[in-house]
């Protein structure tokens, strides 16, 4: 059940006080994201007034989360016709903007699709031939639009698989698929968010996820401030608490699912699926439709980014290891199909071929 | 095979010209310990007169690894006996002594034999009627005994494993089970060094394992020294690269294996077994045989460490998590038998019951 479009506010977060991101302004407008390079010593907001500051936070994953980077992939469009006042500058930079933003990272599908959607209603105005400003407006509205719908797909999930978590059960997670992932209240989280607000008690295990720790950083803390009692692990140690029958279900987010289902998530999430099947404990991945590709018959089609030394050695204080010391730091991996029971959607739980989406 | 008797020397080890630790001087000697806990960064000794000072530079994992803790437990209850100039005096040090160094750590279970077999020196010693220099004496010849001993099972499991490496093969280990981790060649790592050594090549994946990185200060620090070639990678990283089917074998390091095969290690080896049994990849355990404790009957005996919140806050600059915000942080966990396809020791690879081990 998709839940109404009004703008989702501090209250459907609960005691999430914060924006992920938001455009401040009219047409010549910024873009305030909360840098979660900085989370959780500091909440700080960086205001990006620059296409290329927005392609720079979503490298540094100032901004991450494949949802709230496809909004802000689409306010950073935004951001490349500030001050234009003729059309053919306007389409220039458009032109110029557009592949550098959809390339900003690789795995992540929403982006591409919202920076596809963007195009496309820049080719609509043009076609239109509206003026500059009128121009402006409309790729603003439609920015605005892809944000309110994040949010009303997020609020969709927490309603279609709320009726999964358990009185009294254990749910773990990897990375963050909260609300820092998107605009709303986020993916797997939304799930979380949704059971505790009907009432559900329940307590989540979150793995720390190396590199950058977004699950220590990120997942516990908006977690802390929902009230939902959690406990941050390191990835290895999640194997111990299957074999305890310690973990009752498990919920995380993706990147990108294939056609066949096959799902892209950060590092980790494969190794706990398998972890899962060995235990016979329930995987779940969580995602709005707008993080399926059905043009891509499975995962073995999905980009893996490779990322820098920097994350794998900076724990460590030191940005060079050793020399004759090599690094491999895949930021994402693939996770079958098979090992996974269910794709909770802003469309309900769904299966492949997944036809609801393709309505 | 088992090697000789000699003492081995920094030639055994290659170009890992370091000592983990080692005894200096006389019965009124000291022990000195490379600090584990400033690698990479530092190649620094701590020198230990007391043995409360062993106590602490094993709780603080300064000294670590199953085979190092029971030589270091050894030398270190020779500590107590220092200025000792009347049998009296020497034995109510020793009582007051074994009992804390025996529970330094409660997994490992060398500590406890070694302790125990101190113990035994001293009981025969004073039922021999020996004066306090000669106690004194065969005391610390006991555990110089214990040393060499350590570095002869070493290069036994060395030999004894070999050659399970294909040549071209990759090989992935987790935490440190090198020379670091014992007076000699180490125990898994062991196997690779005579491999080396043998002429065939390989590359390992190291896991860096978290929370303390000894995979990727320690094992990548010895490796490189010895000229194998080494990548790091994360924890969660593991899954992504049986799944792309590159890893051909793994061999890991134990702290204490029961008389059904049931191993522990380091938090996050369960893990990598459950993996490689998905993905048909030999899991193989290198230990010494004192890292045996044929007293129990499977791995549920196994007490599991349970350590402090610091180490998994740490790499994030915060020592203090946000209040609400809780921790597991279990040091081992236990790898069933079933997932493991031999067990590589000073007498060969052997299968349960480990007769070899009884006799």
């Amino acid at each position: 059940m998709v839940a109404g479009s009004e703008q989702p506010t501090i209250q459907d977060l609960g005691s999430l006080n914060f924006r992920t991101l938001r455009w401040v302004g009219d047409v010549d407008g910024v873009l305030h994201i909360l840098d979660q390079t900085l989370l959780p010593d500091r909440e700080q907001e960086r205001v990006l007034s620059e296409p290329h500051q927005v392609i720079e936070a979503i490298q540094q994953l100032a901004v991450r989360g494949a949802p709230a980077i496809g909004v802000a992939a689409a306010y950073g469009l935004c951001l490349a016709l500030r001050g234009c006042t003729q059309l053919e500058q306007l389409q220039a930079k458009l032109a110029e903007t557009i592949p550098s933003m959809r390339t900003a990272r690789p795995t992540a599908v929403n982006l591409h699709h919202m920076v596809d959607r963007m195009s496309s209603v820049a080719m609509e105005a043009a076609s239109d031939d509206l003026g500059c400003q009128q121009f402006r407006e409309r790729f603003l509205a439609e920015a605005r639009a892809i944000e309110e719908e994040d949010q009303r797909y997020c609020r969709g999930i927490g309603e279609s698989g709320a009726g999964l978590i358990a009185e009294g059960s254990t749910i773990l997670t990897h990375c963050n698929a909260g609300a820092l992932a998107t605009t709303g209240t986020g993916t797997a989280l939304s799930v979380l968010y949704s059971a505790w607000q009907k009432g559900t008690r329940f307590t989540v295990l979150a793995d720390e996820t190396r590199p950058l720790l977004q699950g220590s950083r990120l997942t516990a803390w908006e977690l802390q401030r929902s009230g939902i009692p959690v406990d941050v692990i390191c990835d290895g140690a999640a194997g111990s608490f299957f074999q305890q029958g310690a973990i009752d279900l498990v919920i995380t987010g993706s990147d990108r699912i294939a056609a066949n289902g096959d799902a892209a998530n950060k590092i980790g999430t494969y190794s706990i699926a398998v972890l899962a099947r060995a235990h016979e404990v329930p995987f779940y991945i969580a995602a709005p439709s707008s993080s399926f590709d059905l043009d891509i018959e499975s995962g073995h089609e999905i980009p893996i980014e490779q990322r820098s030394a920097d994350e794998i050695w900076s724990p460590m204080g030191q940005k060079q290891p050793l020399e004759g010391i090599g690094y491999r730091n895949p930021a994402f991996d693939v996770t079958p199909a098979s090992h996974i029971a269910g794709w909770i959607t802003e469309l309900g739980i769904l299966q492949p071929p997944f036809e609801e989406i393709r309505r």
